[in-house]
């Protein structure tokens, strides 16, 4: 008996009340009980990513949502933007060029952020852009990107933006409609303590009016499709039924805490294990705004960062997650997102101390989670 | 307390033991649990195909594995057979469609079949033909296409035969090494007794080579680098884990049933099924061979088939479906295939004998079950 905990940027841990939820008998998603079902995931929806807008619901993960953001606002031979500072921004000029569509990045170190004033310039000098693409959360860096800058230096030009949110959705404030963001990508697995296998669009005004011109190839991510099936209450294809399903639970818990506490909570969550990494005397990888969602960890000098994750698996039973590309070996991930409370980061942090003393590292017992204590015990004022 | 059932040709009921697996704690993919996992469903999958090849699991619905299909194997402005017999014939046409590639279309009214001559003249005539895409089940109509008279037609081409068995993996004999089928594409929510939210896609050697030369654009249905991660014993992007675990319980499930027994029992339960609503004066509405998935009906002269639809619904909770498309109104459909038992065919035409009074028609009771239970009784000689 050795207790399993799940602190990976994702999937992360699904509450047992929407394990059972899911567990109920199937329903058709031709019925009255479905329907009912899907128009209070509409509602929910609307709330959570703070749009009047409608979401699509996808059975995909996460990077079909990403791929059903280029197809339907893009056509070939278009120029897109894109904010690359980790293997997510990565992914949206990968997906872009297998649709042939001009990439212009705008890179920055893995760990750093691009400042918004770039963007700007960017959109000045090839007014051309039909499209800026940025991650909210990079999960593979651990930073959080100024999508609120973005959307302002985006709203002053002919181009929408479009923004992964899978690891910041129900983590990180993120007002779509008041901020102007143009089209919010998601996924069921972070913040939304769901299984892997829902990806998420929610599109502006600005957005629909340019996927009605959008010429690249689409069928199953066809949002306009899409969108007629949800004008009905309905989904285009035949939807992940059982996550549906969950998802009306996850929305429920969700709004029972409000949005201000969702943010608070994760904002502490974060705090308290950036100040126990950094009692133990490592280095925090991002240079920039930390994400509320993830800690990425630089890897003591010498010592293998791979390491670290296979004996946090092999000595505690705990899954948390190693570098991506560049970073393998560098860099260590703590997820603290969706189904995560205070004392789970004590386990995360009372774990590093045992794992790292393993390894050789010199440790002071208690450093790491006495450091998150000092922040988890601060009270609103 | 109404008891329900679901009787829809899918999604179809999820055994209890498989919800109870799914809802079991979620784990991580990048782990050794999901590796042992991954590799039974693999070996599973392999077994239940009927192939030597793997089978790719993907993160959507059956249409999404449709459109993998044909992205993955051909290229702008190529040529493609069609065979079009009902709505998901039609549903391969307007993939082709989306994505540039020119469409021959071999049709026959809905409720018939293609005949394999036709589609051994038309490869004859047109040589340049790369691929041929047909069902094996059509679910619209409730029509078995003859798969084995393509594959031999296909053969002595150049193309490659697509074949849809969304409503006929686990339910009805296809032999695809040996008939030398190259893309089974398949879906979760039918034979396979899982939610919707799974789509596969196992290939030959043959269209393997096809998909290394195809230019259609597509990224997160990228077979050959789905191929690689399979290799690895890993899925390319966050596979949908909860749906995978299910996966594993149900393979369980048909191996312990055993290929031959599962065909017997679907072809029993569609003979019973078609008795039971013959005996009743009823007209089939396949007038080529029956698919053992799924029995559609004509409905009576002057009676709408979407009030047999709402009444079942209405009156006994039974879920069953309608007409898609053109036979809407005109037709209705029991599916009796995935976790159903020869009992639950008695269900069925029980409530239709319930339904058609209710609406007027004259209905001889215990005719319809009576013929059922005559086809039920018999023994293996």
């Amino acid at each position: 008996m050795k207790k399993y905990y799940l602190m990976a940027p994702g999937p992360t841990p699904v509450p047992s009340q929407v394990l059972l939820a899911m567990a109920r008998p199937i329903i058709h998603h031709r019925t009255a009980e479905y329907e009912a079902l899907f128009a209070d995931v509409r509602e929910g929806l609307k709330w959570l990513v703070q749009t009047g807008q409608e979401t699509m619901v996808l059975a995909a993960s996460g990077t079909g949502g990403m791929e059903a953001a280029v197809t339907n606002t893009l056509s070939p031979g278009d120029q897109a933007l894109v904010i690359r500072a980790g293997k997510f921004g990565e992914r949206w000029g990968e997906i872009l060029k297998a649709f042939g569509v001009q990439v212009i990045a705008l890179d920055a170190p893995f760990g750093q952020t691009v400042p918004a004033e770039r963007v700007a310039d960017a959109l000045k000098k090839t007014p051309d852009i039909r499209t800026v693409f940025c991650q909210h959360s990079e999960t593979s860096t651990g930073v959080l990107h100024d999508v609120q800058g973005y959307a302002a230096a985006t709203r002053q030009s002919e181009a929408i933006l479009v923004v992964d949110t899978v690891s910041s959705l129900g983590v990180a404030d993120l007002p779509t409609d008041a901020w102007g963001v143009d089209l919010v990508v998601s996924g069921s697995q972070k913040g939304l303590m769901l299984p892997p296998g829902l990806a998420f669009c929610a599109l502006s005004d600005k957005a629909w009016a340019r996927v009605k011109q959008a010429k690249l190839p689409r069928y199953y991510f066809d949002l306009l499709e899409e969108k007629k099936a949800v004008a009905k209450n309905q989904a285009h294809f035949t939807p992940a039924v059982s996550l549906v399903v969950g998802l009306r639970e996850v929305l429920r818990m969700l709004r029972a805490e409000g949005l201000e506490n969702i943010w608070k909570r994760h904002d502490r969550l974060a705090r308290a294990t950036r100040a126990g990494v950094e009692a133990l005397g490592l280095e925090l990888f991002a240079k920039a705004t930390p994400s509320p969602a993830i800690t990425a960890v630089v890897s003591p000098a010498g010592m293998d960062g791979e390491k670290i994750v296979s004996t946090y698996a092999r000595s505690h039973n705990i899954t948390i997650a190693g570098g991506q590309g560049d970073m393998k070996g560098k860099v260590f991930r703590l997820g603290h997102m969706g189904y995560v409370s205070d004392f789970d980061v004590l386990v995360a942090l009372g774990a590093l101390e045992q794992v790292l003393a393993e390894l050789g590292y010199p440790v002071h017992w208690g450093s790491a989670v006495g450091a998150a204590q000092k922040v988890l015990a601060e009270r609103p004022s």
